[in-house]
């Protein structure tokens, strides 16, 4: 693979690095950033686990590495962080930036069918065939031991990525998924533009509907999922954890969904529970 | 004190609370912006020490309760945490937002004597005279457990603060300060732009300066630095922690000046030591 990885910038964070890095992207036929966590160990050359995380609307590739907290534990446990972008930036499409729920910022983690969004917006192309190949190659991460996790739109990607190609992570959660887009309006916005008013075509990107598809157990080690209960998106039904929860009685897939009183939808419910998500990922990317 | 403090969000973080608050300052003649962080203990009424916070160039009251990742140690030790703004904001002063470096985000945390700034760039008795009271009085803070630390231009006013108000901070801790700005290009610039050209009134607000002329130790249980040797403010000798090394040698001030190989002058410094310096005030301030 002879793609150039062009390094933004870099921070000793923890024993470890802190990168920001562009690529042009062959899937999204644009430039493309994201960001990268390596731990001690890394830095030092052995190949480590990794955890990719998907970040909800409006945000970057920076926010989760600014706000999460997440690379203290990351530099214990010997865990690499890698952050997609959420969206193309840049295809200069008509309207792509009229709304915060829809086109840039808000590429929900799917290829789009539909013109003109088909052409970039192809953000699981991207993540799944593009970016964790390459960052496979050039730098020291174990491709065997991959797991999946993001926030809000974010946890619908990890969800639905995790579902929809078996084995490539071992592991899995989520921060207030939208975990039922077909029954949301965000979900149904998102899914009309993208892929199109035909419904039939949405339950393969749908987490609850793959999940109840399953024929067995996907994620046997269990799936961990916080939701906020002060969340004002639960309360205005975007997020709909209950659907996966049912979904995942139905399958047998076991699922500790926490209901945390008096969290909201953000990064300080975030970083309050990540240290519980990373450790949930070591246990099933680190078996001892 | 009757004074109103209007809650502009609070959000649950590690078991207690992260708030931010407006209310109109006296000392600044205009609104001004603050953020707390209280520990689990203090929700539940209990009151607790305080570490007072001063960002650096630019920052807002947010940079350091969103950046620096340290409520989750806070809500252990059971200490709150407070993040005043880094300068008024909206006087409308010719030229206030024309340098990054001076005006607008950068308060210097003194009291100007010069005009135009000396009417509403009180940054000094604005913390010290009013908002430590005002929140002594409206929050469960323990005013006699007040440690301060800061970055940068706010390390600068940790120290100096600490120095010039004898007994009200009892721990004190730094990360990068601009130790002695009467030295350097960005103390120079603020020093004439706030006090005037006269360099005689600029050794009351330079914390070599004031530590050189301290006649008992100010801080017998010692005063921690943390520098990284890849910040290219050091390289650009805008922050002279030698300075500060020489003239608590010559007091017998304790100081840990630790010089960390590989890191920068950001937030990922600042999360990477930020326990270190909880444990330092929490030493101080929770005696056994």
């Amino acid at each position: 693979m002879t793609a150039t990885l062009e390094l933004l910038s870099a921070h000793a964070a923890f024993g470890g690095a802190q990168r920001f890095y562009r690529h042009a992207s062959t899937e999204i036929g644009l430039p493309m950033k994201f960001s990268v966590y390596l731990p001690p160990k890394a830095v030092a050359g052995e190949k480590v686990p990794a955890l990719v995380y998907l970040a909800g609307l409006t945000c970057t590739e920076e926010t989760f590495m600014t706000k999460a907290g997440a690379q203290r534990l990351a530099a214990e446990l010997g865990m690499a962080l890698i952050a997609p972008d959420t969206s193309p930036r840049g295809a200069d499409l008509p309207g792509e930036s009229a709304s915060w729920d829809f086109g840039v910022g808000a590429g929900f983690y799917l290829d789009a069918t539909t013109r003109p969004w088909g052409l970039n917006w192809r953000m699981e192309s991207y993540i799944v065939e593009e970016l964790l190949p390459l960052l496979g190659h050039k730098l020291p991460i174990d491709m065997d031991r991959l797991g999946i996790f993001g926030h809000s739109m974010g946890g619908h990607g990890a969800l639905t990525l995790a579902l929809r190609h078996p084995g490539l992570f071992k592991s899995l959660s989520a921060f207030a998924p939208i975990a039922n887009p077909s029954q949301c309006a965000w979900g149904r916005k998102a899914f009309t533009g993208y892929l199109g008013e035909d419904e039939s075509a949405w339950a393969a990107h749908d987490a609850s509907a793959l999940m109840a598809a399953q024929e067995s157990v996907p994620y046997p080690g269990g799936i961990l999922v916080d939701q906020g209960l002060a969340d004002k998106f639960l309360m205005e039904k975007q997020l709909l954890p209950e659907a996966l929860e049912a979904a995942c009685a139905q399958v047998g897939q076991p699922l500790t969904l926490r209901r945390q009183p008096g969290y909201d939808h953000g990064y300080y419910f975030i970083q309050t529970f990540i240290d519980d998500h990373l450790r949930h990922h070591a246990r099933q990317l680190n078996p001892p």
